[in-house]
């Protein structure tokens, strides 16, 4: 390299600095240049080296498997892959807590189910609830309300929520492993999606500032929405109780096609409401990277399966059939206990 | 400036020029720089000025109304907006288009409506074919099949299709003064969605060639698919006759919602379909824009309204009502006539 071009390469290095979302456009060279160590707080070993050769075979220009960029799709499923999943989804929780303002506002609601129960605080029984009951415990706590509503009361409640195991907020809980391989990815030019069968609305309040992904690559289980007109004749969107789509299942590659319109080339998950995502995925033409994260570390998180002998769990289900289809089909399987170093950004 | 603040900038626009996508990040200076004359097809008007004070009133970070990039979100109707939609949808030509090798596969259909009167080639009796049967003709000619069939059944008619006033593919009649609007507001960092009443699937066949919008950004009325297995046991997604939104009237702001997650700040239409997505733009805080293109040119494209005492159109309607929202709302109504120097790239 000539001193020139030495200078204007750090001219540019410089410039780039102070406009972030400028490397991940330059590929690989930089972007390396600017990580020097991707996937830190991974050990050596096979998830490991399947995502750094997946990753430099799809962007390498020289590689047989070259990915142009703006096909370049990973989605992450988010419960029990971002972040932890156990005991209970965070966003059931929010439902939970919303109860006792929402019985303060209708008070009849007290001697209602499930509110009464709801009421009673009693987590067991809370669990024993029937499915329709969930239901409308949904439609009371996340419908009804504008869409603005609804953003401003998740927002308020996300610092204020903490999981109990920690005591932390919710969003402190995600994997420092998996953020590195969102950021991995980005750094090499590929558009990253959380593709969830939580509430698209909810997870869309927080996914910018805990995964740095923008709203709209936020692909969940969508509420309906109707528009009308307030007293001041302002246009709203009020939220609805209507599933749009079940972001779980075939609902992944189903909302995936509908949400992003490209079969991604890379997902990650972590049960079988994402077995329909990683096979749709791993089918595609090329070199395609499917992986699922294997909750095998009772110590520093949780251990459940039942894959590998592993206890059951009620959320969360990685079952032995689907570590062997991640087997037999050329996944990958993430070992929690093996394959990371360090599990959360606070450790 | 020091001579090696300019050393660094020209070094830094001479690594720019070669990676196109990147100028658009920096904002207004640089995208300026490379676009020396704006909506060059335009002609000087409160309609181009409005365009011009817009995106400099939310883009420079001087400006109170500056908005920050990632909520740079501009949509665009399709039919009629950016391309010709008279004397009918292209997407109806192209459902049209797939009937006789339909006919050829099931010859019993020859017999049944609608596609006996479709086989008969007699657009009055097609234009008289009530909805139930239209829809019966959309179900048989867009589902059935996987979504890559359709997509290549798509890019293969795409080239031969011709629009018979001006004997040019379809894809040729679209609107420079928008395509225009549309890499100004890219160079500008905005992001361009197309938000069209339009087959979902079928307009992001060509969306990239023809307007540079990826598919991930072509919000339309989706189908639904349903994901299974082929015999070889690799699965697929076959497209299902279930409209999962119809992106017309209220459905349009409601499918923002759902696919973008954003309120747009800029907002493009032609017809009483876009009536809300240009009131739920202008509703939001801060500046926003709302346009609306007005057809009547006669002579070079069509005329057609019934605003402003213009023929009524089967297609793309334009109330005197709609004026009236436009007027009293502080949108803006774009002539064709008198704002648009040239209209299609081939003149």
């Amino acid at each position: 390299m000539s001193s020139s071009d030495s200078l204007s390469r750090r001219l540019l290095l410089k410039a780039l600095a102070a406009a972030p979302a400028i490397p991940a456009l330059l590929g690989t060279t930089i972007a390396q240049a600017e990580t020097p160590t991707p996937l830190a707080s991974w050990n050596d070993g096979p998830a490991k080296r399947a995502i750094l050769d997946f990753v430099r075979a799809t962007t390498d220009r020289a590689s047989p498997s070259f990915v142009p960029q703006e096909e370049r799709i990973a989605t992450f499923d988010q419960d029990g892959t971002l972040w932890v999943e156990q005991p209970i989804y965070s966003q059931v929780i929010y439902c939970l807590d919303r109860v006792p303002s929402l019985v303060k506002a209708k008070p009849e609601l007290a001697n209602v189910e499930p509110f009464k129960t709801v009421m009673t605080g009693n987590l067991e029984a809370i669990g024993k609830l029937p499915l329709s009951d969930l239901e409308k415990l949904i439609a009371a706590t996340v419908t009804g309300m504008s869409v603005d509503e609804f953003r401003a009361e998740v927002t308020a409640w996300i610092p204020k929520a903490k999981n109990k195991r920690w005591n932390r907020p919710y969003t402190d809980l995600t994997y420092l492993p998996m953020q590195e391989v969102l950021s991995y990815f980005r750094a090499n030019g590929y558009k990253t999606y959380i593709v969830t069968g939580g509430g698209q609305d909810f997870v869309r309040v927080y996914s910018g500032k805990v995964y740095g992904i923008p709203v709209e690559q936020v692909v969940g289980s969508p509420g309906g929405t109707s528009y009308g007109y307030g007293k001041d004749g302002k246009p709203f969107l009020t939220k609805v109780p209507k599933l749009l789509l079940n972001d779980n299942n075939a609902g992944k590659p189903e909302g995936i096609h509908e949400m992003i319109g490209r079969r991604p080339y890379a997902a990650f998950g972590n049960s079988t409401g994402d077995q329909q995502m990683l096979e749709y995925t791993k089918a595609g033409d090329g070199v395609r990277l499917s992986m699922l994260v294997l909750h095998d570390d009772a110590t520093r998180e949780y251990a459940y399966g039942p894959a590998q002998g592993l206890p059951e769990s009620k959320v969360g289900t990685f079952t032995q059939a689907l570590y062997d289809e991640a087997t037999k089909g050329g996944w990958f399987v993430i070992s929690m206990k093996n394959d990371w170093r360090r599990i959360f950004p606070f450790e």
